[in-house]
This record gives structure tokens, C-alpha cells and sequence, in this order.
């Protein structure tokens, strides 16, 4: 009898018309993976066999249903869980579709309910399309409002994780003009120990974490903005800081991304959605890893889109899916050993 | 007889107890320079012999009075114009000095009055001390406000320039805030077109000119913001084409400064300080070039201020400067050959 030691990670196929049913594919056929996991596909049988008729599969994998799942302890290598249940759904490639909005839900509420139950270590999403999922009368406006919902989180946050930089966001899909209105020293705070928790799960050590300012040369003292940074975020470090985080700032935010002060910080709580993503994608156009903190499970994903305009023809890279399991693993690892704050 | 054809560049020496005398001195030992222009110190006397005694001064130059330069005609070399007329002042390196802030505020003032004049092609500026210039009653938030105010200038802007990477602002010296209320078609338009000018003058063809919208994901169709893109970034960006500028945009924020992104466009132009800055700061550091845009002469500045900490060591590094002397020399040129719309 082999042990199987390795944690299961859920990878969720994604809308079927885009790149992740391939990246998929290619997830479960790359051995630094298969090193590392015991990749489990939340997917659909049809699509696997359109996929293999297409070439689009290096590496076959075993299906079985959602009944023999449910029924099986540890796979005991990489396998495809169809969630339709042998329901075929047709669409064309890189088109939006309700049947395949529907299907990327279900695969996704499938991984999250085994996540919650300990059945997987991790869930890894492939990309869903907005448009297909509120044709299917879904109405989330994406990944993280559906994790956050289904599993009764109450405080998350964004992270994008790469080599080079990574970044969590105090707000992040609102408009530039309501960003102040949801600034507050609890949320700042909040993003803050979410963040440092993260990071002491992947690095597992202290990690130092840098604080942006929201105001232009931080504000200057009072000369910019309406003392959002001593009211707000100072206090909201100085809190971090009482219960043992390693936190910085207000930092200027354009001296902050500069190669020298990235050297300084392991991870950066920015204010607004750009403060954050500008520097990012700068620096981690293809290899970024998307990941919502403060969930009851671990949630890493993909940093691009369904890209409908290259799906289904073996074009995409699967380096952003790669990097996301392996962080998902990493955090996984690393947060079995370290205490919860 | 020699006859001078190099452009005459005024460089103001700056607050005599920073950095800007030092590099002042490096500049016009500096042959690249020599090569381009005949750079002309506009600075005191004594600060230059004390400058000498300390070892700073790689290449000594003839000191010429205020009354001599203005009946000289072109200066065959680098020159320094004693702009103080032999008074001396005493001041300790590397902090703030009354006497300094009014000395960097003449030599400016000298500078622009011989710029508007015509008898220099463009003024370089080193670095200024807002708290000096401020204790000798001067209340100029910086170099900017002095060169509009002097100029009598209607609509300028900022630039910061570098071979990787340049960006304007349609906003600057305000708070996160205080960026909407400031925002206009006009506005917007007003800095496309100072853009474009500026750098059909550097690169002597027709630039590409990104514009960035002010929300995440551009607003995405209304999701986020208040409609910015739609009612005063789409119709600035469609006046400037109709008159022949090539602007392209609403620009998704965190896409545009992409490797990718960055080689389709000249120069962005960006709704606030930290839109254009991080990217900037990222990129060009140490190398970066401040242009004021908008003013009826050319100036350029260092990227950077003071630096008390090093003042007067012979540590601070000159390559802004440099770069500053060789872009003014470089607008001046374009401009000579190109219409101004």
C-alpha cells in the first residue's frame, strides 16, 4: 500500500470556452507539480475528452464521478472529478456562454464545499468570465465575492504574490473617488495582520511589512490630503505593531516600489487598487498569483483572464497556474506550523 | 576669432548648503557636456572658492560678474556668473539657511529674466530647500510655482522624463482627495497637447501618446467610478486627435506601464502625482529629468532635492543633472526645427 503524503489541491477547470481547461491540462502533466501535490481537476469529463480529441491534453488522467470521490480517501495521483456528473455542455470555444458560466460555478462551489470539509488542502481557481456567469443569472462579480460569500468570511483581502513584489490591497474594486470613503484604521488594520499571517505562512519567519501612504509624498506633513495618514494609518500601524507585526510606514508611495526600498519590505499593504497593481504588473506581468486572504481555506488563482481570443489552441501559458499551486501548497505547508494570530 | 555655436545653458547652482554646488562643478568638468552646450553657473562667488578649497571643484572656471555677463555676448566656455555681486554668505553645509534659500531664489530669478530675454537657450535647475527659501520670506512651494509665476506662464505641467520611461501629470502637488475636483476635459487636453509638444521637440517626429484613465479597469463600463473616462477623458483624447496629436486612451492603469505596453506609447500622461511617479520612480530612479512644460523658455531640473545628509562630501551623484543639461539642450534644438501648435 503506497501513503499518500502529498496534499490534494483542488484546481477548479474555469469557464470552459477559455485557456483554463489546457492550463489545466498542462498542470496535471508537469512534473515540478506532480512533485509538490496531488492535483485534483473540479471539472467536467465532456470537456476532457474535446480537449484530448483536440491534442490539448500531454498526459491523460483518470475520471471518476462525483460519487466515487465523496466515497475515496486520498487519490492517489492526479485525477479529474466530473462535477456535471456526465451532463454534456455544448459551446464554442471563446464565447461567452451561460451553460459554461454555470459549470465554472459549480466547480468552483464543489471545490470550495471539499475545502471547507478537509478534503483538499488548497483550492486553486482556473479563470471564470464575468459575462458568462451573470448570463447564467450568477450575480458575483467575480472570484472573490463568491469565496467570500460561501464560506462566511468576514474580513478578506486581495494579494498579488510574486518573486519580486507582492502587494495587498486596503481597497480594491472601487472607483478612484470612493477609495477614501473605505478607509478606515479597523480595515487598514485588518489588511495589515492578514497580510503579515500570509506571509508568515510562505516565508516562515517574521516577515517586514511596508505600509503605503495614500496622499502624494505621504502627505507631506499636512500639506496633502486631509491627514488620512496620521489618522488613519499610523494608528493602524502602531496597532499592528503592539501585537508583534513587523510593519512600516506611512511609506511615500513612489519611493516605495524602487529596487532598493523592495528590498526592505517582503510584502506592501497599499490603499487603492492601482497604488498596488501598477507596480505589480510592472513587474509581474506573466507570473503573478492572485490570492484572498482571510478565508477559512486557502485560495490562490490565476492572474489572468479567460482570454477567449487565443482558448483551445494550446497558446496560453500555464505559468501564472503553475506559480498558484505552488504558493497554494507553500501557504498550506506553512500555515500548519505557525500559529494563527 | 571663435565663433560659439553651442546653445548657452543657464544652470542655477542651487541651495548653496545642498548638493547643487558640487554637482554644478562635475557638470561643467563633465566633456559629453562641454560637447553639447556652454554651461553657464548662475551662482555666487565665494560659494565656488569654498567649493575649490574643499576639493570639489574637478575643473576650475573664470567667475564673471552680473555687470560683465550683460555686456557679454555668447561665453566661448563654462562660465560662473556671480550673481550675488561678491557678497558673502555664511552658511554651514547641510542645513537650513535663510541666506541660502534667498541666494537659490536670485539665481533663479536671474536665470529666468535672462532666459525670457533670450540670452540663454534654457535654465537647469539644481536642487532648492522648500524651508530655506521659505525662512527668507520667499513663499514658493517649489521651482515650478516660481517658473509660472515668473514666466507669467498660463498652462504648464510636469513632466518627468527618462529613456524608459516618461509621464506628465494632469495633477500634482494635491491630495488623493483633492485629485477629482481638479480634473477637466480642459485640463486634460491642455496637458495632451503640452505633451505631444514636448516631445515632438525631443524625438523630431509625430510621439505616441498614452493617456491613463483615472479608475481601476478604466471604470469597466461604469462598474467603477463616476463616469471620469466617459465624460472627461474620452472627450479630451478625441479634441487632441482632431487636431492631429496621436493620443490613445482611456488606458487601463495597471496595463499601461507593462514592458509591453511601455513600447507603444512616447509618453503618458496620468491624473495625479503617484499614477505617473511610481512607474517613474521604478524605472528611473537615479536617471530621471523634471521638465516644466508649458513655459515660454526651457526648463529642466534634477529629479532630486538637497540631500543635506551628503551635502558638501562629494558623494552626490550628478547623473540627474547631466541628464537634465542634456535634454534641455536636446528641446531646445526640437524646438528650434519644430511648429509650435
Amino acid at each position: 500500500m503506497e501513503l499518500q503524503t502529498k496534499p490534494v489541491v483542488a484546481i477548479t477547470m474555469g469557464d470552459p470556452a477559455g485557456v483554463g481547461p489546457e492550463i489545466c491540462a498542462k498542470a496535471v502533466a508537469e512534473s515540478s507539480i506532480l512533485d509538490l501535490c496531488s492535483p485534483v481537476i473540479f471539472g467536467s469529463a465532456t470537456v476532457w475528452d474535446q480537449l484530448r480529441s483536440r491534442g490539448l491534453v500531454p498526459r491523460d488522467i483518470p475520471t471518476i464521478s462525483l460519487v466515487e470521490w465523496r466515497r475515496s480517501l486520498h487519490p492517489l495521483g492526479p485525477v479529474l472529478i466530473d462535477v456535471l456528473e456526465g451532463e454534456v455542455i455544448s459551446f464554442e470555444p471563446g464565447t461567452v456562454n451561460p451553460a459554461c458560466g454555470r459549470a465554472a460555478f459549480e466547480f468552483i462551489q464543489c471545490a470550495i464545499n471539499d475545502a471547507l470539509a478537509g478534503k483538499v488542502a488548497a483550492v486553486v481557481t482556473g479563470p471564470i468570465n464575468k459575462k458568462a456567469l451573470n448570463a447564467a443569472g450568477i450575480n458575483y462579480p467575480g472570484h472573490t465575492e463568491i469565496f467570500t460569500s460561501l464560506t462566511r468570511a468576514k474580513r478578506t483581502c486581495m494579494m498579488q504574490w510574486s518573486e519580486e513584489l507582492t502587494v495587498t490591497m486596503v481597497t480594491t474594486h472601487v472607483g478612484y473617488a470612493d477609495v477614501v470613503k473605505h478607509l478606515s484604521e479597523e480595515r487598514i488594520f485588518d489588511v495589515i495582520c492578514l497580510t503579515a499571517d500570509a506571509m508568515r505562512w510562505m516565508l516562515r519567519r517574521e516577515p517586514r511589512i511596508g505600509v503605503c501612504a495614500l496622499n502624494p509624498h505621504a502627505g507631506e506633513n499636512g500639506l496633502f490630503g486631509y491627514g488620512e495618514e496620521e489618522q488613519l494609518i499610523k494608528p493602524a500601524i502602531a496597532r499592528a505593531r503592539q501585537i508583534g507585526i513587523t510593519a512600516e510606514g506611512p511609506l511615500v508611495p513612489d519611493a516605495a516600489f524602487t529596487p532598493f526600498m523592495r528590498c526592505n519590505y517582503d510584502a506592501f499593504v497599499t490603499m487603492y487598487h492601482d497604488q498596488g497593481h501598477i507596480p505589480f504588473k510592472m513587474l509581474a506581468f506573466d507570473v503573478g498569483v492572485n490570492i484572498t486572504l482571510g478565508l477559512p481555506i486557502i485560495r490562490t488563482s490565476v492572474d489572468h483572464g479567460t482570454a477567449f481570443d487565443i482558448a483551445w489552441r494550446g497558446l496560453a501559458k500555464p505559468t501564472s497556474l503553475f506559480q498558484a499551486i505552488k504558493v497554494a501548497v507553500r501557504m498550506y505547508l506553512g500555515r500548519a506550523t505557525t500559529v494563527i494570530r
